[in-house]
């Protein structure tokens, strides 16, 4: 039984000989779907405290209760990196959303960009969607996703210490460009829908100081694929990988 | 009209004035969903003769046919790079080949593991993913999907000029790692079941002298996310990004 597999996301404070009283849904889940008795262990995390092997103190249809026994990891924060997507279908934002929480991305930011194909998205769907994710990534995380703003807006209103990656078709080499700017410790990356972006969102990206253009190969990527591959290529140039 | 939106992949030799006609589902695709007409232009690609402008000359309800203007590009052939996979539930398995295809690999190959959730795939269903996605990312060439073979007997039968990437979850250092071998040409990569490689396959392929141990970063990534972030490590460092 030490080899938990349950991991599961909570809200309250976690720390050693904590009790952990359930919500009705994560009792349904352990107790009618999982069938964990009492005396079962299952991984806690709540964003905050790290990972906590826990104990089934109380196992009820509705209502149960977990005892933190001790730490099995501290919190490790994902690096100070954004994905700004323009959403697509259903099915591909929420893989996206999925994606990114596994892959290490500290915020989710839906953007509306002129050619986004879909302008309404339902955040707490996401946000559930980021949550499952860190569940099973092992991560100790879970990245916040917020509303759906305008391009421009958040484009006006950007933090003059955050980089921005926008990934343009048109350009070649990404990890050299990458490289030369390892200075720099907050970043984000900036997926367009389908359509691509308009020529005035392009030349207005193309302007703008904090913007490094990167190029994702000579074939034409998905915004999920593409969103994955920016991922990794941060990640693995100046992120934790 | 000369900026021909549809892409089509035709089994037929390509060559300026050849005339093409349609199989039934083709012609069914572009007259009856798309709504062309005689005139319309659509891009053709074989897979061997590189990508041809073609007009409608004959539209009808069942069949048509289309004759090549000129060639927009030679072929370019993807790296020599083969994706392995397990496959897993059948809605993640699809997108693995579609990512695969997009990413440039050249042969996408199902394989068995000792944890492989599932042992059944239907070949010409994920190859018909493979075309429509070639098909969408703007290559000219369509990946071979292989049917599924065991693993054991996969590398007991490895081509000794064929260098192997196996990514295992307790490794750091990527692209480092690739880096240093980028005089090998031909390549492929691995990506394990849900359930991981049991002891057995990780030893195996360790003790392997074409086995290259990379790492995808300290969160545990699904197959699908493992296969894109992989493929991108891979093209940035010795691929045609």
């Amino acid at each position: 039984m030490k080899d938990a597999k349950i991991r599961l996301c909570v809200t309250q404070d976690l720390a050693q000989g904590q009790t952990i009283p359930l919500a009705q849904n994560q009792a349904h889940y352990l107790f009618g779907v999982m069938r964990l008795k009492a005396g079962a262990r299952v991984l806690l995390f709540n964003g905050r405290d790290g990972e906590y092997l826990a104990e089934v103190v109380e196992a009820g249809k509705r209502k149960g209760a977990l005892r933190c026994i001790e730490q099995t990891r501290p919190l490790q924060m994902p690096p100070d990196l954004w994905l700004l997507f323009a959403p697509i279908k259903k099915a591909r934002t929420d893989f996206i959303v999925e994606k990114a929480a596994e892959m290490g991305a500290a915020k989710i930011m839906p953007v509306q960009t002129r050619f986004t194909n879909s302008d309404r998205i339902r955040v707490d769907r996401l946000q559930a969607h980021a949550l499952e994710a860190a569940e099973q990534c092992g991560g100790t995380y879970v990245p916040e996703v917020t509303d759906i703003r305008k391009l421009d807006a958040l484009l006006d209103d950007w933090p003059e210490d955050r980089q921005l990656i926008f990934c343009d078709e048109a350009l070649v080499g990404a990890k050299e460009t990458l490289r030369a700017q390892s200075g720099h410790k907050k970043w984000a990356i900036l997926i367009g829908p389908e359509g691509g972006f308009s020529d005035d969102e392009r030349s207005k990206l193309s302007a703008l100081p904090f913007v490094t253009k990167i190029s994702l190969g000579p074939r034409i990527l998905r915004a999920d694929t593409a969103a994955v591959a920016a991922l990794t290529l941060w990640q693995s140039t100046l992120g934790d990988w």
